[in-house]
């Protein structure tokens, strides 16, 4: 058995599987944000997936290892975000049934979205109990099989294709950026640089109203709870077991960014690129922002994770321009 | 001399002038709107052009044909919009002064734009009258040329180069889609369709709150003056005497957007394919939706204009949604 979670060689499995529903993404480069920072950066353009974010990577890496006789029976999930639609947009392309589990307030959005590619939307009572307890539920009447959104290898595994294309393209990165949340993109991306990468550094990036990460990380025992409370709402989860010792060992750093520089990054990023991006991609540069001088001439990836912006949630415009 | 106010080597200079300062934007596809019009789209991304519009190729093919002589004296142009940017930037960038004129009560986002290069801004009244005056005026006093922004023979064959990259990259296109203001980039593209595509046929869009353009070409009388009120602020503009005759002659068709449907399908771009397009490059998604069932399997190109949205004069994010 390898000495880390994943091997080389999982990694190089798990491209192979994400390639039958993720894209390969543009790495995009722009004047604008390269004068800003004195650096140059390269942006990975996940919001243009099938699903508008990455997490189509780790939900078809899972799927495609179940058995078939699992997939007959289908998978139950309780994220009512990116995770949600990735499942249920890959089991649609599988013919397999998708329960996805969610508070019955959420908004009207997110259970269009959830059903957008037929999967079955169950509503359970706000806070994470009785989503968990949800799922359970859905799992013992149709057997279907309770998929994590990041804290499992496989997951680790299918995110961990982001960097690996990047590394493919390009191999000269100083340092490779990804926001953290619950730590399967980011174990997955310092994974890749430590197998595929020409010595690139990662960085995690995290808002400090959902500081988990940082704290673990410094203080090497993994926050099992905490509040957060951020407009990144993709990083509002807590690092995951599986994530966590694979961060410890192979993250460079990890660096905060204020949730008002957070905003303020997430329309510049708008103005500047003309990308769609989601609050918790701008967490990247207005991290970046704190950190300019150390960064100046070095040679930057930014995993731009999504594109799902809630418009109806934003602030108003002239409250972003601020 | 040509028959056509422009020919095949103009347009082939103009070309390798706007080089100098324009990029060679994407042709990007997206297979939720291929679905949705039960076509083949490709979207020509002139957002990601140094200034996020199209604009820079008429001011660049503008300014190049200008004498040395001229040029020492600078340019004025009175447009508040993308083109006083590009104006602005081509000047810039050949160090040669700028003046723009702008009406006092331009908003502080416009204003910033236009100083942004280091373009001198004068103000003006409101109204068109007093932009004119003072145009002249610092012609008068500075010796600067008058730029139009779409009304000159330079300006639509710089505007040509557009279509005609769409052209060399994929050349089996049945429709071209365009927005239509002023036309300088619609009898650009008609011509370029004309001498370089393979039987491409170029379709003008415009708001029905500013159909002057649909209006002259069933006539066959331009109209000098008309009411616009469109939130395509690019759009606003009467068709101009130059590029008038081309449009009658090469363009296949002018269809009409509503107002409600414009607003709709610029968040259905946002949210579909995560590029950022301001209001007048939604006229040609919401017009296409009107004409759909003739579009049905057919392949066509779009360009998407530009990606300069003033965030704070927009709908708030759930008016945009109904």
């Amino acid at each position: 058995m390898a000495s880390e979670i994943l091997s080389r060689e999982d990694l190089q499995a798990a491209y192979i599987r994400v390639q039958c529903y993720a894209e390969h993404t543009p790495l995009m480069t722009f004047p604008k944000l390269n004068e800003h920072f004195g650096a140059e950066l390269w942006l990975k353009c996940e919001q243009f997936q099938p699903i508008g974010a990455f997490k189509i990577r780790g939900a078809t890496n899972f799927i495609l290892q179940m058995s078939e006789a699992e997939r007959k029976k289908g998978v139950v999930t309780h994220s009512s975000g990116n995770h949600a639609q990735a499942v249920a947009y890959v089991c649609h392309h599988l013919g397999m049934p998708a329960y996805i589990v969610m508070p019955e307030n959420s908004n009207k959005l997110k259970i269009r979205n959830a059903k957008g590619w037929g999967a079955e939307v169950r509503f359970c009572e706000p806070g994470t109990e009785p989503r968990l307890k949800m799922a359970q539920e859905v799992h013992e009447e149709t057997g279907a099989m309770i998929m994590p959104s990041y804290d499992h290898p496989w997951i680790m595994g299918g995110q961990a294709s982001c960097a690996m294309e990047i590394f493919r393209e390009q191999n000269d990165f100083d340092y490779l950026l990804a926001p953290l949340g619950g730590g399967g993109l980011l174990s997955g991306s310092a994974l890749s640089a430590h197998y595929f990468s020409a010595g690139t550094k990662v960085i995690g990036t995290e808002p400090t109203q959902a500081s988990d990460g940082f704290e673990g990380f410094h203080s090497g025992e993994r926050v099992e709870q905490a509040k957060a409370n951020t407009i990144a709402d993709g990083l509002r989860t807590t690092v995951g077991a599986f994530p966590f010792p694979v961060i410890q060992k192979h993250v460079d750093d990890i660096w905060l960014a204020e949730e008002a520089a957070i905003v303020q990054w997430m329309y510049r990023i708008w103005d500047w690129t003309k990308l769609i991006i989601e609050p918790s991609c701008a967490v990247p540069f207005a991290a970046l922002d704190q950190q300019k001088e150390k960064m100046k001439g070095k040679k930057l990836a930014v995993i731009v994770t999504g594109g799902n912006v809630d418009f109806t949630e934003l602030p108003a415009g002239d409250q972003m321009m601020s």
